[in-house]
């Protein structure tokens, strides 16, 4: 097996808990993209935010947002070009209804940049809104984040996310190894050829992954990036200390 | 004169050319999170865009986006408050004759999370969009970024985003001092109490500065931020590589 891309979770996965990056993350994603192999951001977070994220890491492989309904691709220059995997049409019927039951429910301010899927905030509970979707046999699927409540297609996840960003960047998912800290990363793993959990991941993913960080948080992410580059023979052993020389 | 806040111009600034942050900036912008000093990042990008600096970076100062037609406040946890200080009325009407007479004019894809002001593809000419303003008596103004056309109401400025964002803060404005590096940065200097120009930025800001860095991009940011703690005495001259402690 030869891995061709490496896919980074960004919550908890490059961040610390306050959500702020590590800087030994950015180091060895750096490192990784220097010796030719293309990261791709993958994230529950709208498409600008990831965007962001991409441009000052200085990540080249495809962004995937909105739990991956949609991408964002690098274009010539700054320009970027956006592709949405979903459109909202029940999740509207969903809000709807929510509301007219639930004067206190309230969408999560950055709706305003989403296109893809719904982030209600936590003023109702996950129960509720599932309770919604099932009277109102709507095919949608609502997951609570612990920070909101995210509704979308039940065919969009994090994997279909990956498997589309790879037509783009020309390899097959089992060519990627994605890192990730949550229980969404499941669907990552279910498609790559190689998978790394952070070490404050539930135990669930850590039971599927090849390799479990030592570190936590954002070191953690570093760690699994040049775990990855050794494994796979972009960096030698002899290298004991890799982010001390870039 | 105390200066309690520092205000930072993203592009350029805290970044290399190619739009990667410099690490030595977030190093520094988080030194001085750490004395006690809020930073607020300044931008024209969107708001989430600029939400993403701040997380990432972790600035705890409100972040002024679209030129200064938007503020993001921290709240609590991990929500955040907007406030749009413009709304787009004329912009759509200049569009909408913009684009009937030059078919090839195309809106910036980060249209989809702009509210405070127009941004256009440099696919027509400044001219071309001042002619039509002009023609219909519009109250709105049009600047050629280098990467594209903003359009917004001539008294959105950096300037009036920090003036605003200080009563959040609760300083003055002559309370900040602003780092920069472009034309855009000169409406920010005029409102606040120490002015600091990156390297490269043209000579019409450079004259205005207080303090010229001797570094370029992201790292004369780096450089900026520790001359001002230094400036005004939050950090001690015996830390002579600050950076290198943290």
């Amino acid at each position: 097996m030869r891995i061709k891309a490496i896919s980074l979770d960004i919550d908890g996965t490059i961040t610390y808990r306050d959500r702020r990056i590590s800087i030994d993350a950015i180091r060895a994603i750096r490192l990784a993209e220097g010796l030719g192999v293309p990261v791709m951001l993958v994230t529950g977070n709208s498409v600008p935010f990831a965007e962001a994220s991409a441009i000052f890491i200085g990540t080249s492989g495809p962004v995937i947002a909105e739990d991956g309904g949609a991408l964002s691709l690098k274009g010539e220059g700054t320009m970027r070009k956006r592709v949405f995997l979903a459109d909202m049409d029940e999740e509207w019927i969903l809000w709807s209804e929510l509301k007219k039951r639930y004067p206190e429910a309230e969408l999560s301010f950055s709706m305003m940049e989403r296109k893809a899927g719904l982030v209600i905030r936590r003023t109702v509970s996950v129960k509720v809104v599932r309770e919604i979707i099932g009277e109102l046999g709507l095919n949608l699927v609502a997951v609570d984040s612990g920070f909101a409540i995210h509704v979308k297609k039940p065919w969009i996840n994090k994997g279909t996310g990956i498997e589309r960003a790879c037509e783009f960047l020309g390899i097959k998912p089992s060519e990627v190894a994605h890192v990730g800290d949550g229980e969404n990363d499941l669907e990552a793993f279910r498609v790559v050829g190689y998978r790394v959990a952070i070490a404050q991941a539930p135990e669930g993913l850590k039971q599927k992954a090849n390799y479990v960080t030592k570190k936590t948080y954002g070191d953690g992410g570093a760690e699994a990036v040049i775990h990855i580059l050794r494994k796979f023979g972009y960096l030698g052993e002899e290298y004991e200390n890799p982010l001390g020389d870039t």
